[in-house]
């Protein structure tokens, strides 16, 4: 973290610090006077569903940023324009998360499921460019090496083509596509060194 | 940034912050057990419109804001007052994008996207304010040279004018107004040496 | 600033620009399709009322804080229990600040003036609190001195008691008791060698 | 706080500054035209206990989470996860906290009471994962004695057990068990040292 960048890195972080704690508003308060709270609590799976899946999604796409940040160093109009375009992808995710949370279990639950993972296939590209952008335009620092370089670059590039993956899978199985959808999760948590390895293991066994 | 500044421009960051993800809790979500899920997400559409122009809107002025305070160095009880209002101005943004939201294919779209610009016209002649009383009251550094003053006073001179002509505009095209608000977000988003170049080749050519 | 108080600025500038980019959203959006959006805009004047009230409000008890803070340099376990205390004044003010909007005009608008003014109350008290447990405690950095000090204790000792009028005059007056409300928070917004003046000329006239 | 660790505890304490701040929006607000307003505000005291408890719940947890990173120094991805799955537990505070206040006083009361106790339970087990990772994986400053790090692990340690007999106690008396939860608050907001004594104390006397 630069002092020219840190002020740029505070507003992400209060940014994703917000859309991760909306997260809980679109959660539904059973009503009251029934006796039936534990029933109307059990049935409202999908929303903790959503609500697990989005907060994992947001929390690691946190990670991503603060490991972007270690390396970037300078800041230039172009970086804080697309620095923007990527916050209004995570700023966006409450809304696909109440979408699917409501229409889960009805007779929307595939389309549901495809417009949440084409949301994620969205911030996926804005994270491919913003990372291009700090690339192409020399805002790294100097102690990053060539071959770090390329581990994020590759480790970002299939980011849009996965979540693609999960659109399509949707329309055959939601729980599938959902299941992926945290899988990929996870993957992007890993540190962009133990990624590759995982990826390199995954294909000599595919 | 000075330190004297710091604790402004880090809660000012944090209002900016919350006002632009609180943006995406206006759109609705679609009832559920309709199976109609697709029509109802794209009827919504003036809902996405709306999110969009506030997030380009909110986020460029925290460009700007940063910007700003890259030059002002000091900070005095006025300082204060003044940029308290302009964050009045800021948090507000929610209400009227959703109005203009509700009403942008309804008989009052006119009004909406009047009260909508109008919003931007106060806050334009806020930060006028703002960048005003800290050149009166020598709150910037001594790097800053008289060009480079005189380029920010005059890209912020045009604000609450053009927001005004957009007020106007709404009167005879919605879309026209809301096409030009746009457009005005993305020239204040440019550095004030280049709005400088733009703004010449548009009179000339004018 | 120091190290030692700069978690507890930044959480609580967290909360403060929190609870005042909230109090937007209490403001009802008028439904579309009467083609009377004008009309229903102006009825709400009492939410605008309240908006401007209470973010003037929550903003010059940020100036507040900041100020003390440039006082207090150590922070002990009580300091933070009493912080958290005040904090939680702060956030509670969007809900009388709703109730007062929404019972502005009707029936209850003494009641809800008097539940609105007493939320001031409570949170001056806390504020005394607040600073004479850093007094006491020796929390202060050397460089203030005793004057400065009883400036600050006397500006803030008349809080409670001001609000306490305020809830009182209610009865008689919800306008009168609002105006004065407001006329207090530009009082706490003088920085208190200023405001020790006013209070003089005011009393010499009195 | 180390400059490693920094970022964590900028985006943790924004978490925790908004989950507080979001309690309030819980609360409804009373219809207005009825002139009962008085009344209505009354009945609505489960509401306003609620609120009291979650507030104190994630203050106290702040200063706890600020305890233990005034001792953390170093940070890995296996912190970055754990802090995160701590935050998840934090942000949903405000929904089992809004299930309490409207069940309160219904049918429902015993199990509101249980499912806000339990979500304590596993907000009190993160803690412990947190801080025993930390330990295991050495990332603690030098300066913390072996006697210290014991005295957080003993206190830390008693949270599950205590809040999971907080669970228990709400089949037989929903009062007793908020109180015990609430006296469980204000436990843990001692500081370790001081934790210690009570305990031997309240054991003693046992």
């Amino acid at each position: 973290m630069s002092s020219e960048t840190a002020r740029i890195e505070a507003f992400s972080d209060g940014v994703f610090a917000i859309a991760v704690t909306l997260l809980i508003l679109e959660i539904k308060i059973p009503a009251s006077g029934s006796g039936r709270l534990g029933t109307m609590l059990l049935r409202q799976w999908p929303s903790y569903v959503a609500f697990v899946l989005s907060f994992a999604f947001i929390g690691i796409m946190w990670i991503n940023h603060h490991r972007l940040f270690t390396h970037i160093r300078r800041a230039d109009d172009g970086l804080l324009i697309f620095n923007l375009l990527l916050l209004m992808g995570v700023t966006a995710i409450p809304f696909p998360t109440a979408v699917l949370a409501l229409h889960l279990r009805g007779a929307d639950a595939r389309l549901a499921a495809m417009v949440y993972n084409g949301t994620y296939v969205v911030i996926a590209v804005f994270f491919n460019i913003l990372w291009r952008y700090a690339l192409l335009h020399h805002l790294l620092g100097q102690e990053i090496d060539r071959a770090a370089m390329d581990r994020i670059s590759k480790q970002y590039a299939g980011g849009p083509i996965l979540y693609l993956l999960c659109v399509g899978l949707a329309w055959f199985s939601v729980t599938a596509s959902l299941t992926v959808n945290f899988v990929l999760a996870m993957f992007f948590a890993l540190p962009p060194a133990l990624a590759e390895r995982v990826t390199r293991r995954a294909s000599a066994h595919g």
